[in-house]
């Protein structure tokens, strides 16, 4: 290709005429970057590309699914839709690296057959299925396009199975028509998708059936009333036919769980919704039933086929019967799984004590999610590089959800209505309240093998005053996991107070994280990640946030504000923050320079906190040891 | 094409060169044939080929289907599956006379979309569908073979939507999916197609519907059940949602009407339902319900994916809700439309009053049906010179149904049970009943036009000995209609009896039909109908028969056996004999010498019978004026 002007001098040596072995390391990362959709394909490859992230070889990676545990190995299996064309795999014995089901990549299932000519959506495993074989119940798609801003047309998505006899290098098609050939009877529904396996004890019971019964939940929306799941349940052995037993829950259109505030909207349409039960432990079918699920909703006006907000959710809450005999799903509490813009389309799974990963941690029955984490603002960000990447999005590391109890104060933040805890119980003569919410982690084996990397520990301080202060001991590269414990007083509560870290900073760059009490939130602050950001409209750099409320706990007898835990994943551009065991909030700081990888403590100068346990493992590992 | 020494010296100049336009009239037929199956492609294109009937100029005609009087014009439009490749069509303003809907009889739809990448099944018409156009409710088919002797896949016939703004050359598919997904829920079909619309007005009235809402019955089965036809409601003025109401009419698996006598076997599976109603007029809305349908039987042991036996049966009966608050249908008698072996698969339609050839012969609101007549045995006549022919089946002439009714004496015959009849009220003082039947006769306007030729009356006669006696006047051509009524004295009801013609006979072929009170039997001996038959395996030469019963009535106050009044349309190969108005026995009659075109009186010697009325018109008329 002809390249312009702008691209002159950028390159070193001739390696623009093999474009496929033009990595990024013929870049210059010591100069402002071009605007970087000029340059060669594929010369953006290793420039932001993580190292401990599941994402394919190249190309597009689209929502996680298709996730399980091979009954015959015990090996865990992850997928994800690739480039917009089937679901590609890969399987993992210990969460940490993983292995490509398929050379380069390559898809264990593809659209193209009878039932699914345009497309082939997310899908879940039944893992001894139909000939005790992994079994996918997956959304094969006639007709697009498909949006919840659209009408619907009518069969564009039915729900089909496939099978693998080859430990999911390939998942075949039966040959015969969809399970599930269409919503239930003149449901005007504005999806019908992502069908999500799941068994649960408290459903066998409600609904008199066997033990061990499958489920699935299809999600979507109807036309004009609102988001909803579509729930079915096993029928035969064969997994030939499934149950309609209803719309089990519903939410009006555009509405929201409370004011909002700790779970966003419930949009317009439901997509990827998962349905899973557990405990404080982990993962167990008579559980509390949860849910994930990615909501589409809009600002204003509405936009046609364009969804802008995209919020990655979680439920909990109780199933029943209603007046009509139907079972009926009714949250109790509910929040974000991943508060990032480009964080959605979540996929769990049952990880049991006896898989290959957990027989190695010791661990008990999980639940494992991946979140996606879009590369590419669902496909809005133009002039992103993406040809010149050769690869788009990620997964967000598996995270373990569990159960989180919290004894706090029984006070107003606390009894607060409409969040993401409820109250499970009170102590009036301690004055304390048992809260639960949904307990978010990094999975154990993930986390501790991030933390085999080079350790250093950073000294603990109190900060007052504003400004920056550079760390002792800063990473040399972009690749590193940052802990610390910051604890505030109580008149942080009610003051403009800001605390955290720059990370990937530079005199040139840096991304701020802190937390603030005035609104409750996480910050990470992208203004001036990315001097790519100065030359390319793809590479964005708006204000990322979510809430977290720190509680009052009582501390030997005293009131006390809960102190910040946080847990920061650096992977190159791709930033996790964990907080609590109960809040993320990951997105891209696509740094440019070289030298971008100095930590600072961040202060605002309003009130004081107090730095602890402040160290950095960095390195990582490599997640895909075994490719090229 | 090399020729097999067997063809040698019986072509006449070098027309072999040029097979396209040779034709038939290069054959000597005056001395026997040699097998045909090792003719040249088309050579015996004339041959057998009718004039007066429905066909495509070449290849396989299917199942009747499509038909419908086109609102905006008035004119009927026929249609047919052809070449296993859609439904092709042509219109009609006086049903006899045809112009195809499309260049060279060309498809009006084909399979290959998304809702039938394999293949398109029978439809039928809503006039005024969508947006008030001809709309065409069909079988689109996903995957092969169906037959009800192995499992069915599920997803192999789904029922879509076609709209014709072309007058109805075209039907163009809706962009989406099909509108009837599939069977109902985890029916473990034997097959589930030929959706046939209709509106009636007891059903309205038992399902509360709106008047003149359109119900769909879809014809199957279910394995180990038996045959079935599923009942649909229409849902909303779009046609987008038929909502299922029952398996409305079921029946054992290979049961009878009665104990089979009348109306063979409901068989294994149902296929082309109609279902319509009628009084002594014709069609009206509100009249008693009659359906048509084909079933499915074989001879045992069953041979897999073949279907023995073919019946073309009429059924009568009553609807009303069962106790489970479902709407069921009750045949009250049963019989076959055509008993020939070869005839099927009819389908008919409202011809209303309005209609263009309804305005111009006076006649009221009719139903008039299509019966297919297949060429080759149903693809079972191995050998059959089906490329030599290069046309394969035909459909019978339009008939009018409606109900008749008969004033005959009342005693055994009258009142047998099971029958193809039903005693509608009987007198007492007189010692009659009267019964209720299905009328069939050819469409008024066809049989005139039939009738148009050379007329000829041969002199009535009675027979008592042995013999055939060649009409004074015998048709030059295989192009006639022969009408007679034959009278019997009480005696010939116990008696070895048969009366009737020898047709299409020379000294070297006939064709005898007559009439035997042994088995109450219509007989076409067709062992000597073809010099072919001895050198052409495909050509066939069993007898067909049918029952009907001649039923005592009183003339005068005399009781008498009720008259034979017959009527015997020859159109070269294709021989229908209709019989007092509720009796149709048709098949192939393939002479081959020119000459074969004697008519003989024909009898037995047993007792006697007179012939009266005994008129030919020959020359027939041709169907398609249009076609080159």
């Amino acid at each position: 290709m002809k390249l312009p002007s702008a691209a002159t001098g950028l390159f070193l040596g001739t390696a623009a005429a093999t474009p496929l072995s033009l990595r990024s390391s013929t870049l210059n990362y010591n100069m402002a970057p071009p605007n970087l959709s000029t340059l060669p394909n594929n010369s953006l490859y290793e420039t932001w590309r993580p190292r401990a992230h599941v994402l394919p070889p190249n190309g597009q990676i689209g929502d996680p699914c298709m996730h399980y545990t091979d009954p015959a190995t015990g090996v865990f299996h992850v997928g994800w839709l690739h480039d917009s064309a089937g679901i590609a795999g890969a399987t993992t014995s210990d969460l940490a690296t993983y292995t490509d089901l398929n050379p380069n990549g390559g898809q264990a299932i593809v659209p193209g057959g009878i039932n699914d000519p345009v497309g082939v959506f997310d899908g879940s495993v039944i893992p001894s299925g139909i000939n005790g074989l992994p079994t996918l119940l997956y959304t094969s798609v006639s007709y697009l396009p498909i949006h919840w801003s659209i009408p619907y047309t009518r069969g564009s998505e039915t729900q089909s199975l496939a099978v693998t006899t080859d430990s999911g290098r390939n998942f075949t098609k039966l040959d015969q028509g969809p399970v599930i050939p269409g919503p239930p009877f003149a449901a005007n529904v504005t999806a019908f998708r992502d069908p999500y396996v799941f068994q649960n004890t408290q459903l066998d019971t409600l609904t008199s059936s066997q033990s061990n019964t499958w489920y699935t939940v299809i999600s979507g929306g109807i036309h004009n009333q609102g988001p909803t799941q579509f729930l079915y349940r096993q029928y035969d052995p064969d997994f030939q036919y499934w149950e309609y037993l209803g719309q089990w829950w519903s939410e009006p259109t555009n509405s929201t769980w409370g004011d909002g505030t700790w779970a966003g909207r419930w949009g317009f349409n439901f997509e990827t919704g998962n349905v899973f039960s557990l405990n404080e432990e982990g993962y167990t079918a008579d559980g509390e039933i949860f849910g994930t699920l990615g909501t589409e909703g809009s600002d204003l006006p509405i936009v046609k086929q364009l969804t802008s907000i995209h919020d990655q959710l979680w439920v909990a809450g109780s199933v029943a019967k209603n007046t009509n005999g139907s079972v009926e799903f009714t949250p109790s509490m509910a929040g974000f799984l991943d508060w990032g813009f480009s964080s959605y389309a979540a996929s769990g799974k049952v990880l049991p004590a006896t898989s290959k990963p957990s027989t190695q941690s010791g661990a008990p029955d999980r639940y494992i999610s991946y979140v996606w984490l879009t590369g590419d603002q669902y496909g809005q960000a133009e002039g992103f590089p993406t040809n010149q990447q050769n690869w788009t999005g990620a997964l967000l590391l598996p995270r373990e959800l569990k159960v989180q109890s919290l004894d706090v104060v029984d006070n107003a933040l606390s009894r607060e209505e409409g969040a993401s805890w409820r109250v499970e119980s009170n102590n009036t003569d301690a004055g304390t309240v048992e809260l639960r919410t949904l307990g978010i982690s990094i999975a154990r084996e993930t986390e501790a093998k991030l933390l085999s990397g080079k350790p250093s520990v950073e000294a603990g301080r109190t900060v007052s005053s504003a400004g920056v202060l550079p760390f002792q001991h800063s990473p040399e590269s972009k690749f590193f996991v940052l802990k610390t414990n910051i604890s505030f007083p109580a008149s942080a509560r009610q003051s403009g107070l800001q605390t955290g870290f720059q990370i990937l900073a530079s005199e040139s760059e840096h991304t701020s994280i802190y937390y603030q009490f005035a609104n409750e939130s996480v910050v990470i602050d992208r203004s001036n990640t990315s001097a790519a950001a100065q030359t390319t409209s793809g590479i964005d750099s708006f204000t990322e946030s979510g809430k977290l409320r720190l509680f009052d706990v009582l501390d030997g007898g005293e009131e006390s504000v809960e102190t910040l835990d946080l847990t920061i994943v650096v992977d190159n551009s791709i930033l996790e923050v964990y907080a609590n065991g109960r809040f993320a909030l990951s997105t891209w700081v696509r740094s440019w320079y070289a030298n971008s990888t100095e930590i600072r403590f961040l202060h605002n100068g309003v009130g004081q906190a107090t730095f602890s346990n402040v160290t950095v493992s960095e390195g990582l590992y490599n997640a895909w040891p075994e490719r090229a």
